[in-house]
């Protein structure tokens, strides 16, 4: 007799991976690639996104989901850029969820037009600690580091850092207005996560926003190419 | 004959206010005062509470208890000014939580030298969301808001700027060097949470810092008053 064995969802995580596998498989089917762009609150998520906007993106077409508490303010910024974006606020949750999960996720993914687009950027809820956590399905994770957050972050949390192949280390332009280092933060960047990649920029002026842009562009050519 | 009904807690914040309950009950007891400080990751707690202790609290006699993930860098700092300091770190629950709750706070009341402080300041894990849903037993609330994250956070995370009677904002020697609206901000938080009181300080230069000190000041000489 053939026995087949499933193991049931045990918790809340299993739950979520199961439903991020769905959303991985829509993805493929339209050959969408999926970054997960995380951060602290107020590191700098959309204005690097509008700075990459303004610089466009070449042949690959993106779209934006917006995750926050409550509000709309950071949709309206990116709808300036002609960019499809959706907005998922999470505060029917518990009093507000922290994080974005793969469910969420998915409950937004009819109001995007997946079939258009080659890279959908998910600007995760303002946390260095949950966010981490929940996978939605995405191909890679990004975090932003603001310079004026202090080099002991990668210490304090790191699933975070450990999370996200990209380290951008943001607001470079006020490093001469702070007794900041970054050789220590990336030292510590490096302790928690040996061999992820960093990229330092300037949202505000542009310094270092091409090559991020550029790492953006190699991911929503990832599923094209096996598409 | 007589009928008693007792309403079972019903679930994880019906928990927490229980514990919480009983954690006020100890520091009531011995006389403490207790501020639940609370911030993004990176806004400057440990730094402020360093320039506090610099300046020293006068006749209040203030201990510490630090909340963060993983590590006990913050505590070590604080240990410096030889206030009496413990370090809870999270990271044994979930990944990590991304908060302090009531229960975290008991497991430490008994490392703590109740009966010989004033005040205690309760350092929680960075995060603007669930830090501010769960009490733990405090007389009062402070968050610190960055002028580095941007004038939106009090309509972004709504809950954490109502939660708070007051509004550290933090950082501002770099004022001359962003695009940072002091006025937006301020009636932003007047918008969510009408009346609270603010306070605008430099960790790092010192300025605005003791006028923050004696807010602390006073919340220590509450408990005293009605001891």
């Amino acid at each position: 007799m053939h026995r087949t064995k499933v193991k049931v969802a045990e918790d809340a995580l299993d739950a979520n991976t199961t439903i991020a596998q769905a959303n991985r498989g829509d993805f493929d089917r339209d050959g969408v690639s999926v970054v997960n762009l995380m951060s602290a609150p107020g590191a700098g998520k959309t204005t690097l996104l509008e700075s990459v906007f303004g610089m466009g993106l070449g042949d690959v077409r993106a779209g934006v989901l917006e995750g926050d508490v409550q509000g709309s303010m950071d949709a309206d910024r990116i709808a300036h850029f002609h960019v499809p974006v959706t907005q998922i606020n999470t505060d029917s949750g518990f009093g507000g969820e922290c994080h974005l999960d793969a469910n969420m996720v998915r409950s937004a993914l009819g109001t995007l037009p997946l079939a258009d687009i080659d890279l959908l950027v998910i600007e995760n809820v303002g946390n260095l600690v949950c966010p981490a956590e929940f996978r939605v399905g995405e191909d890679a994770r990004a975090m932003i580091c603001s310079v004026t957050e202090g080099e002991d972050k990668p210490l304090k949390y790191p699933l975070m850092f450990r999370a996200c192949e990209m380290v951008v280390v943001n607001k470079i332009d006020l490093l001469p207005h702070l007794d900041f280092d970054v050789d220590k933060l990336l030292y510590n960047v490096e302790t928690v996560n040996p061999g992820a990649k960093h990229q330092l920029v300037s949202a505000r002026t542009g310094e270092g926003v091409e090559a991020f842009r550029d790492w953006l562009v190699g991911v929503g050519e990832r599923e094209k190419a096996t598409a």
